[in-house]
């Protein structure tokens, strides 16, 4: 529970009014109650506050003078900060539960929680405060940091290098082999993969992704990087930082990906340099090097105004030729 | 064991001949023995018969009047009935696994199966004859409604909701955080999510599956929604009644599907409305609202018939001018 | 640590200088210091060599006279065998955790090893020397071979076969109910399955990939066939030996594909029968039948060569649209 005004100064806004407006819970424009505060997150949506009941609302530009509202330059990054504020993350005992498998030889602080049905291998060394959930297995030789959250179902094969402030959620896979096999005339051989998954600091990773080691080199994440479900990255991969991956998307072996780049869902990258700042949408396949800042789409994919107006143009083509046939 | 006249009376079918004939086995035309029944589900196998050994068939037409079989409206539909009937699924005994972890809050009935290394959290409550694998974890303050099967390594995350005679398949994770952040000079700031998935009565959801849940509102699958392996359904997406998605297809945050829709593989979604009965082709990418009933395929997607047409009419203009190339 | 010139004999390869130079570790060009054997696996690579530091190199063709190097025909076979042979995997020891949970009725050898949290249901046989590792959950009535690695979180579901040296990675599930319903006025009447899986020998399958039983055969993965991450493959579905099937990529009920395959990751195969040696290429989906060796692509998937050549002629004409709209 804060004070409408305790909370403007929190969030670096202006509380035009209904200063003493306490709030205990954020709603959705359809489920607000009269005791709710709800976020103007779109410009298009602001009419929708004069037909629904609520407390208070965030806005970025001011209502009236007597609705209690606050005013922000960001309000969603104001309903991030205020979730935070009033729904805190649960606090976590630093329990080991009995029925987890711990090796003796690990390197573990006080302050980690370790559920039930999880493993820990020989010589991996987790940091302070991380929380590892149920039906967690980290293998031999990994370094994990603080703070980390892993989720239920996570595995981490050998030699895994995990940084700080690293979410990993449930069914997600850190460190497979790679696909590599070397044809030969009595079937495939395959490649022995020597190399780890090196995953930066601040990373976040979707559920059910898989990751895979490296080769001889190291499978590499960025600081702050983000990755949405279902997302595979191959062998040799290097994402740069701050780098966000929607769900769906897969990379090839050996891929380079820079700071800052943007992935549409369901992508495809095969073995490509995509330069920082770059934007690939959604569906796209990228076969060939993408340069800074370029926003593309299409397979192979291209400058996406280009791909837009192409299809565009091949529909209105394509709708002449049908009028023609059935004039 | 069934003789072939008790078998039409269940099936609601006519037994042209054979009447006395047993029936214990159900094979398909390729692996037939003279002791198995087998069904002809599509019009063009009928000449098979001929070809093969057999006890007995089920056909939607008459054969002869003297080759054992039943006549029924609808061979598929009897297929599902008569293996529902000579292998029923294995009695499941309600027994609670020692090597399982329960939290003492939960609230369960003595009618519950709960396997090797599954644990229930705190507050949660869960309906009887509900069979709990090996290796599922369920997080604090869910509900899970009765007659329900969780296949091993299905993770549910904290506060979810799933209706009576759910099915989720292994390693299926439901309630993980959505993909939300705000941008920010030190980097991506997470958006805290508070929603919640609520999953209504008869679903199914394949293996390998993630459905996040809500940032405010809830992701929601509706009564009698069927759901293949490898679907990522993304925060606040909410999924109607009776609607069938296909394999490794994927939805972004706050998309709207309607009942009876059927979405191919690998189609993804954005932010849109699918309406009620709506068809959404394979590999479809949906970035516009879609009708009641209507046939989509594409990318964009739109009418699936012009697609079809103008993919025909461009490898038409290509081939002319290949071969104008080389003349 | 070997000799370079051992080191060649067991390569089958030629060694040109260096003779008693002693190998220990292989490294990437870009990681490699003097104590480092480098592999150089394409030929544009090769001048990369005067610039670095390393202490012998693999090529295919001669150097000089003085460095230390081997000459051998396929370097990419000698990393394969050159790793195997310096980063042996570790010697597994066959124990069972006492936290597993192993059905009495089980046919187990005394050399396997079975992890933490693993549970092998009633009747199940299980090959001497395979591998179990934490958190693998198997059904009854499995029969499983020899020298079998399965990673953590692997379910398999009930009477799956499957052969000897077959290598599961992480959180896959063999043996889930296909995707199969039967439309009824009270909703989706589900389709029993009673097919198995059957999995051949040499077979390797990456991370989260699902692969459903058939509904009355079975679904089938040929000796010696390769699947990477993340792939979906249906009911029903019957790949051949010796095929590789990249990242992503899904199978739709009742597809064939033959021997020797090649598919390309995220691509889409429907009900269809894809011959020998056949290439698919990547995101393609395939809707009708593809003959023995042919190389396809693009969706509805055809002749791989006009598939990008249509692509090419059609940006063109765009291009000529765009600059005579703009002239």
């Amino acid at each position: 529970m804060i004070s409408l005004q305790d909370l403007a100064q929190v969030l670096g806004g202006t509380c035009v009014a209904g200063p003493d407006t306490q709030i205990q819970h954020v709603a959705t424009l359809e489920n607000a109650t009269a005791h709710d505060l709800v976020f103007i997150l779109e410009h298009k949506q602001l009419s929708r506050l004069k037909t629904i009941t609520y407390a208070a609302a965030i806005v970025d530009t001011q209502i009236d003078t007597d609705t209690p509202h606050i005013i922000v330059k960001n309000p969603r990054k104001a309903l991030a900060e205020t979730l935070a504020l009033l729904y805190p993350t649960q606090e976590r005992a630093f329990t080991r539960h009995p029925m987890s498998a711990i090796d003796p030889t690990s390197q573990l602080p006080d302050t980690l929680a370790i559920g039930a049905f999880s493993s820990i291998g020989a010589q991996t060394q987790i940091g302070e405060k991380t929380w590892i959930a149920e039906r967690v297995s980290i293998g031999i030789n990994c370094v994990i940091g603080k703070n980390c959250l892993l989720y239920p179902g996570v595995t981490i094969y050998p030699h895994t290098q995990i940084g700080d402030n690293v979410i990993l959620h449930a069914g997600t896979v850190v460190g497979s082999d790679g696909f590599g096999y070397v044809p030969g005339p009595n079937g495939a051989l395959k490649m022995p993969h020597i190399g780890r998954v090196v995953i930066g600091n601040d990373v976040e990773i979707g559920a059910n992704c898989t990751i895979d080691r490296g080769c001889l080199g190291d499978t590499q994440i960025g600081t702050g990087s983000k990755i949405d479900n279902l997302v595979h990255i191959s062998h040799n991969t290097v994402i740069g930082a701050a780098t966000m991956i929607a769900a769906q998307s897969g990379f090839v072996g050996s891929a380079t990906v820079g700071n800052q780049v943007q992935i549409g869902g369901q992508v495809g990258v095969s073995r490509v340099t995509i330069g920082d700042r770059a934007i690939i949408a959604a569906k796209a396949g990228v076969t060939k090097d993408v340069p800074e800042g370029q926003v593309s789409s299409g397979f192979p994919a291209w400058n996406h105004r280009d791909e837009i107006q192409k299809e565009a143009f091949i529909r209105k083509l394509y709708k002449q030729h049908r009028s023609s046939k059935n004039a």
